[in-house]
């Protein structure tokens, strides 16, 4: 099987935050499925494709998944290139997969692309490490917006050591709170709430875990939104005068050379 | 502060999964300090460019970090515009976080350039899934080489039900073995194991949790390599014939939507 769809992450916004491999997709495809949550400035990179917009954000009237995955099939087997633009990267809770499996069981082969998924992109761009040495074993995405019902282990993520990062998250913040401080996680552990992340009008809230819910009510959060829950969610690396994120003396970092 | 410093992540190798953003500051730089773990063909990106190379991998002698950031300060004090180029991502275990906040605490501001982090492209390079529905509520990217001395809570990350990424794993495979089964995680959880991730080398091992150790040594896994641990490492989404991953039926998927 020649690939004839690719599945392309566009990223979390920005359109720089695209990968070379995505524009040169883009540039050669014939018909380009748009997710909703793709910056329509991504497109600059595609004047030659007949786009279709097929939206599905979650809770939302939207184009259903089994007719996105026929559409595209159908656009395959006419001979067309056909690109699939999703938000972030297609396998951090992009269905890729799904889409991939779905494609190759009707014989049409296709080539996922990956992008800067929107947790990464989200903390990044407000000052905050994820895997800050000293203050988390690692990163854990995860949504709290489970498409198969099932809820994450609160207690298991809440002892795992890692900055925890919630995407989908908005509508469930008092039910995550609530879980996490039963949990045993400390109820002043530092949280940063993070809405478009990267794009020119992203906003930041910066709050604990016990009063997430309240402080993102008063400051208006709207989704699509990204959540770091963890120490390393109190930093700022980029030089803020108050910064507080202990930094490393000169003789621990000769040390740890 | 001016940003005069740019910290890059060079992706996983393969140059392609560059940002545009990545390569217009490669493009602008005077200085490019390059990490061991960088594919040299992304060096096409600044021919313009003095390079340092400033290796440091893991337990092998190598640039001391605290004269890597030395000679940042250095040259950005010389007015010289910047560029630490890093494998993947520079806050995923990248230390991106120690090192914009020792600049900043020294007068230079920088900017982060998210990179496509390794754990995710190989998992997409070789057809698995991460956050595939059913099978994983999230994934946890964590290192098994920790900077500080401390260990993951294997407990912890065992009953996350989250896909686990292991970066930086290959010394230790039968330690997390031992840890994750004394944890309760079945013998038989799907393990691959991925040798130089989205390069034409590439290589891949698929084990169990159990037979993991062994399986690595007679295939001759060698660093660097990510490894991916639970259901969704049993998966080829690429539409192998013998595809082991049960795929939704069309009925599910009109339900799902």
């Amino acid at each position: 099987m020649k690939p004839t769809v690719w599945l392309i992450g566009a990223g979390p916004g920005d359109p720089e935050l695209l990968t070379l491999k995505a524009v040169k997709a883009l540039g050669q495809a014939d018909v380009v499925l748009v997710d909703d949550l793709v910056n329509p400035q991504v497109l600059d990179y595609c004047p030659q494709a007949r786009l279709v917009y097929v939206g599905k954000r979650g809770g939302c009237r939207s184009t259903p998944q089994a007719f996105i995955q026929r559409l595209m099939l159908r656009y395959a087997r006419q001979g067309l290139r056909v690109a699939r633009l999703k938000g972030g990267d297609p396998c951090i809770f992009g269905r890729g997969g799904e889409e991939a499996l779905w494609l190759g069981s009707h014989g049409v082969a296709c080539e996922i692309v990956n992008g800067i998924t929107a947790g990464l992109a989200a903390a990044t761009s407000c000052g905050i490490p994820l895997t800050h040495r000293g203050m988390a074993q690692g990163v854990t995405l995860i949504t709290a917006h489970s498409q198969d019902g099932t809820t994450p282990d609160w207690a298991g993520l809440a002892r795992s050591r890692t900055t925890l990062v919630v995407y989908m998250g908005v509508a469930k913040l008092q039910d995550m709170s609530s879980q996490l401080l039963a949990a045993g996680m400390a109820a002043d552990t530092p949280v940063a709430m993070i809405e478009r992340a990267s794009l020119s009008d992203q906003r930041e809230c910066r709050s604990t875990l016990a009063a997430m819910a309240c402080d993102a009510a008063a400051f208006g959060l709207r989704s699509p939104a990204v959540l770091v829950i963890g120490d390393v969610a109190a930093c700022q690396m980029y030089g803020a005068a108050d910064a507080p994120m202990p930094h490393l003396s000169e003789p621990e970092l000769r040390r740890s050379a």
